[in-house]
C-alpha cells in the first residue's frame, strides 16, 4: 500500500467548495481510512500500479478550504449520512477531523455585496493559501476546485472559480479543476499558468454517465458499429441538480460529454443530454443512455444503460487520488498540464487519449515514471 | 481497404452449420459487401489497422459447409430477411452467391440412425473438405463452426463438435470453433491438435452481453469499485434459444461468460446468469445485466445494461474477420491456438487478457506483425 | 364481431394530414384487416364489448383528407413498410385502396405564400368535406386530425388546426382531434363548437408514455405510495420528432402529459419531461420513465419503465376506433364533448376520469349505450 | 382518519414467523405511526375510503407470534435500520413497543428434533393464541402468516404453515396466509376452513413484480395489444432470496405469479419467471420484466419495467390493513374466504378480478360494506 505515514512531510489540500457534500466526503473519508475503518473502495491510488510511485500517505494530508457559506463540516457530515451518502456512525467516528478541517476553511468569495476588485480578491486568497501552508508546515498544498458549476463566463471579467485558480498560482500551488467551470482555462491566465512552473489538472471529473461512455464508446469503434443516435437523460439531486438545471451551467458540462464521444467514436452522433434537478433524489443521481447503432448490413440495434449513483462518493476518492498525484508530480518538479491524468477528466487538459483503458494505461505509465524520480 | 481481389488466391470457408442463420447471413454479407451495396459496419478487419495484413480479399472467399437439414440457403435468406435481419431485397440481389454456397453444402452427421462410426464419420467428413478444397482450386479452407450449441459432452464418445474439428485437422485445414461446443477442446484431440501444424481460435463469439461485461468489467477494477453481485438474464429467440434453454448446453456457454468476470474483476461476484428460449423474439436477443457494486465509504450503487440486438447480424461479420485472419496465419505459417484472437471470443485458446481493450490491442499487433511475414 | 358490412351505409374518414405517417396507416391497416390478411390487433372496437354497438364496419369506411404534400399514399405506404412500420407485402396487397383514397386526398392550407383570409380558407374546406361526401353518397364524415403538432397558438388568429375545425363544424362533420393541436379548443370556436349540435372528441391521442402513466399512476395511488418525482425522455424518429423539437408544440404536448399525473396521482409530483428529434430512430419512438417514490416509513423507491413502440402502429387503430365510435354517436343523435372516449386521448374534452381502469370502464359502457339507441 | 382509538377494544395481531424482517417492521411501522413520527405512506386503510368502515384503530393493535429463531426484535429493527429498511433513530424512538411485542412471541414448530406429532403441534399452537388472546384481554386476534416461504407440499403431512393454519382455526382466530406457502389450501384444512365459520384471506402479498403485471396486464387487454412474451428476473437478497432460490419454494411463487398474467390477458404468454438469490442486495429486490407484444398489423413492440424496491417495507403496511380488514369482518360476522381482498394478493382465495383497478374497487366497496354493518 502507500509509503509509511510517519515518514510522510504533511501535504495539503486546499478545497474550493470546502463545505460541500463532496468536500465533506473527502474529509471524513480519509479519516475513516487512514484510522483503517473502511477499505479504500473506489480509490484508484490505493492499488498496487501506485504503490512504488511515492504518493503522499493518506494520514499525512492536511485539509483546509475557501467556501462562502458557514455550515459547520460536521454538521454537513450529519446531512450526508441522514442521506445514506457515508455510513450513519461515522460522522461521529471521524468528528476530531472534521472539526480540524473546519478550523482550516475560510470564507471566500466574492460575496453579494462584496466591492473588492478582481485583485484584490485574488490578493486576500492567496494570503489564506500562504496562510494555511504556514500554519501546518505544510510540504506543499493543492487546490483543488469542487464547488458548484459556474455558468459559462462571458465577457472578459473572471468568473470566481478563475479567481481561485489565480491565487493558486501566485501562492506556488499546483491546481486541479474538478469541475466544469472556468478555473485556469481563461485566457487572461493562460500566460500565467505557462509560466508559473506548476502542474495542473482537469477538467470535469469523470464520476458516472461520462465514465460510462469513455468505456463504451471504444467498444462500439473497435467492433466496427456505427452509432446513430446517443441519447441521455440525468437527474440529479442535492444542489449539483439545481446549479446544472440553468442552461449556461448545463452547457459546461455538457460539452465534456460530448467531447467524449467525438473523440472515442470518430463521429458525433444524434441525441442530446439533459440535467434534471430533482430535488427528492437527495445526493444520487441517475444517468439514462439510449444508444441506437447499426450492425451488420444496417441492422439496428440498441444498448441502454441506467446507473444509478451517489455523487459524492463518487467523487471524493478521484479527489483524493489526484490531490496525492499532483502533489506528487509538483514534488518531482513537473509542471504544466498533466494530461496523463485524462483518466480522471471529461475533458482533459493537455494531449490525451479519450478510451478510458488508454487513460488508465497512460495513468499506470505515469505512476511508473513517479516512482522513479527521486 | 482489403488488398486488390484480382490478385487474390481463393480461400475457402467451410462452415459447420452452414444453413443455420449465422452461416447464411455470412454468405449473403460477403456478397452484398463484395458487389458493394452495404458499407462494412462490424466488420473489424476492414478498418485501416488491417489494410496492410495481406488478410485475403473477401471477394475472393468461397463457402461451402455441413449441415443436417436441408432448407436452401435462398429459402433461409428469404426467412431472415422477413424476420428483419438483413434487408429485404438483399436475398434477392444476391440469390447467385447463395445459390452456388448452397450447391457446396453437403450433409453433415450422425443423423438419427446413422450406425457409422466415430472414424466413418471423420473420414467421410474429411473427404468432404478435400473435395471442397480440389473442386475450388483452393489456397486453403478454414472451417468454422457456427452450429447449434450442443450439450456439455461427458463420457469418452466424440462429440458432432469433434468430428467435425478431427475433420479438419485430418484435411489440414485451420480450425475456428464460433460455439460454446467441445470441437478440439476434447482430450482426444489435444494430441492431434498440437501435432497438426495448424493455427486455431475459440471459443464462443463474444457477441452481446459478454462483450459489454468485457468492456465494463475493467472499467469497475480500474476505478477500484468493488462489484458485489453481477446477474444476468437473456432472451433469445431462434435455434440458439431453444438449443440453450437445455441446461447442459446452458453450462457451456456461461462458463464462458463468468470466466470474463472473473478475470477482469479479479474475484467472482455474486449473481447468476439466465438463458431463456423465447420464440416470440424472433432472431433478436435481450440481455439485461445488474450490476451491484459498492464505492467509496461502502456506498452502494447500481448499473443496468439492457442490450437488443440481433444475434446473426452480430456474429456473421466476426465470422468473416476469424476466417481471414486465420487464413492469413495458416499461410504465414502460424500454428497452435491464437490466443492473439481472444477480442473474438468469450473463452479464448491460449493466453490472453480479458480486458476488451487489452484484447483489442493485442489483435491489431497482431494484424501488424501479419503484414510483416511475407 | 362488427356487424354484417353489405347493409352498412358508408361512412367516410376524413383525415387532417392525410400524406401522413399515421394516416397512411389508417387507410392500409384498415384495408388489410377488411381483406382477412391480419387479425384486428390493437383495435379496441373489434373486442366482445363493441359487437352490439351498431358501428360502422371496417368495410364500410371510405377515406380521404387535406394535406400540403403531395408524396402519392401509395409511396407513402412503401416507405412505412421500408422502415418496418407494416410489412413489406402490405402495400402492394392494398395497393388499389390507397389509390383510392389517394384520389380523395385535397391540398389544404395555408400554403406558404397562401394570401387568402380565414373565412376563405374555412370556405374552401367545407367545400372541399361536402364534396367528398356527396362524391361517395356517405351517411356521414367524420373528421379526424392526424396532423403533425403545432406550436401552441397565440394571439386571436386561427390557427390551421382550427381551421379545420371549424370546416368540420360548418359542414356538420364530426370532429376528433388526435394532436394537442388548438383545433376546437380556440376561444372564437367555443360557440360554434356547442351551439353545432355535433358530436367530438380529443384531444392527443394516449399511445406511449401517457397511456403507461395512466395506467400506473392510479397504482401508486391505490396503494398510498408517495411519487415524490416523475421524470420522462422521449426519444423520436420521424416527422413528429422534428415538429415536437419545437418548443412551442412540446409545451402542448407536456401540457397532456403533466394533467394525467396531476388526476391520477393527487399531487403534481417533481420532473420534468423531455421530447428528443432523433431521426435515427425513423418511426419508432422510446420513452423512458424513471418514478421515485416513498414507501413505509419513507423508504425510497424506484420503478423504471422503457416503451419502445412505433407511433403509427400504436395510433392508426385507435384513430379507427375513433371515427366508428364518433360516426355512431352522431347517427344517434348525439352532440357536444364525448367525455366517455377519455381512454384514448391525454387530454380528454368533457368530464372524465383520468385512470385508465375507469376510463374503459366508461368507454364500455359507452359502447352499450349506443347499442341501445336504435 | 381511523376512529378514535380511545373506544376501540384491543385486537390481537399474531405474526407467524414474528422475529422476520416483515414483521419487525410491522410492529415498529405500527408504533412509529401511532406516535406521529411518520406519515401513513404505503398504508391503504388510511385513506379515506375507509374512514367509516370500523376498522380498529392503530393504537389497538397488540402484537405477538410464533418463530423458530431467537434474535430479540429490537435487535432485529437496529438491523433493518442498518440496511436502510426503516430510518435510524426509529429503532430507539420505539423501544419499548418492540420489546412489548417481543415478550409476546413464542417458539414456534417443529424445531430440528422435535417429536411432537402435528395434533400435539396443532395442540401447542392453539393453546399459545389463547393465552395471547386471554393475557392481553383482546377482543379478538387475527393470524397472519409472514413466515419464509415453504418448499411446494407433498404427501398428505401438513406442513408447518399449515399446523399454524389449523391451530388458528381451532382458537377461533381470522387467519390471513401473506405467504405463497400452503396454510389453509390442505385438503386436509378444507373441511375445517369451511366449517370454522371464521373469515380467511390470502395467498402471497402483491408486493413488487406481480403488483405491476396486475396493473399493466389490463392495459395491454383493453388496448387489444398481443402480448406475446412476459419475462421476468428477480434479484432478491435477505432471507427471502435463499428461501425462493429453492426451486420447490420458487415454484409456488411462480405460480402466483403466472395466474396474474393469465387472467388480465387472457392468454398465457411465452415467458419465464426468475428468482435470484443476491445476497449483496440485502433487504431490497430488484424486478426487470420485459414484455413483448404486437400492435396493429403485427408490429414488434417491447416494455421494459425495473422495479426497486424494499421488500419488507412494501408488505408491512399491508399487513396492517389485512389485519384490520379481517378483525373487521370477523367482528361483523363474515366468514369464509374474502374474495374481496384480492387487491392484495397473487393468488387471491375466492372469487375476485385479476385486473389491479377491478380489485380496489371491489375493496372499496367492500370497505363501505364494513362500514355499514353495526
Amino acid at each position: 500500500m502507500s509509503a509509511p505515514p510517519a515518514r510522510s512531510p504533511r501535504v495539503g489540500v486546499w478545497l474550493i467548495g470546502a463545505r460541500g457534500s463532496v468536500a465533506t466526503t473527502v474529509v471524513a473519508g480519509c479519516a475513516a481510512l487512514t484510522a483503517g475503518l473502511h477499505p479504500p473502495t473506489g480509490l484508484v491510488t490505493e492499488g498496487p500500479e501506485f504503490a512504488d510511485s511515492g504518493l503522499p500517505a493518506l494520514s499525512s494530508l492536511v485539509f483546509g478550504g475557501h467556501d462562502t457559506t458557514d455550515c459547520p463540516l460536521p454538521k454537513r457530515a450529519e446531512q450526508l449520512a441522514a442521506g445514506g451518502v457515508m455510513p450513519h456512525r461515522l460522522p461521529v467516528a471521524v468528528a476530531a477531523e472534521l472539526a480540524a478541517a473546519d478550523r482550516e476553511i475560510t470564507t471566500g468569495g466574492p460575496l453579494p455585496g462584496d466591492t473588492r476588485t478582481a485583485e484584490e480578491l485574488i490578493a486576500a486568497f492567496t494570503e489564506d493559501l500562504r496562510g494555511f501552508v504556514r500554519r501546518n508546515d505544510l510540504a506543499r498544498a493543492v487546490v483543488v476546485n469542487v464547488a458548484s458549476t459556474e455558468p459559462v463566463a462571458t465577457g472578459d471579467d473572471l468568473p470566481p472559480s478563475s479567481l481561485y485558480a489565480a491565487a493558486a498560482l501566485r501562492a506556488g500551488c499546483p491546481y486541479v479543476n474538478f469541475t466544469p467551470s472556468t478555473g485556469l482555462h481563461h485566457p487572461a491566465l493562460a500566460g500565467r499558468a505557462a509560466a508559473g512552473g506548476l502542474p495542473y489538472a482537469g477538467r470535469d471529473g469523470k464520476t458516472g454517465q461520462t465514465l460510462l461512455r469513455a468505456a463504451l464508446g471504444p467498444m462500439f469503434a473497435q467492433r466496427a458499429l456505427a452509432v446513430r443516435a446517443w441519447s441521455g437523460t440525468n437527474l440529479l439531486g442535492g444542489g449539483d441538480g439545481a446549479a446544472l438545471a440553468d442552461p449556461a451551467a448545463a452547457a459546461a458540462k455538457n460539452a465534456g460529454k460530448e467531447r467524449v464521444l467525438a473523440d472515442t467514436l470518430g463521429t458525433v452522433p444524434e441525441g442530446e443530454v439533459h440535467i434534471d434537478d430533482v430535488p427528492a433524489l437527495g445526493d444520487w443521481k441517475t444517468a439514462w443512455d439510449h444508444i441506437a447503432f447499426d450492425g451488420f448490413l444496417g441492422t439496428r440495434m440498441v444498448l441502454q444503460t441506467t446507473w444509478q449513483g451517489c455523487d459524492s462518493a463518487l467523487a471524493a476518492p478521484l479527489v483524493l487520488d489526484l490531490a496525492r498525484l499532483v502533489a506528487r508530480a509538483h514534488e518531482t518538479g513537473r509542471s504544466g498540464p498533466l494530461g496523463e491524468l485524462a483518466f480522471f477528466f471529461k475533458d482533459p487538459v493537455g494531449t490525451a487519449p479519450a478510451a478510458l483503458a488508454a487513460q488508465y494505461a497512460e495513468l499506470v505509465d505515469f505512476a511508473r515514471q513517479l516512482g522513479e524520480t527521486r
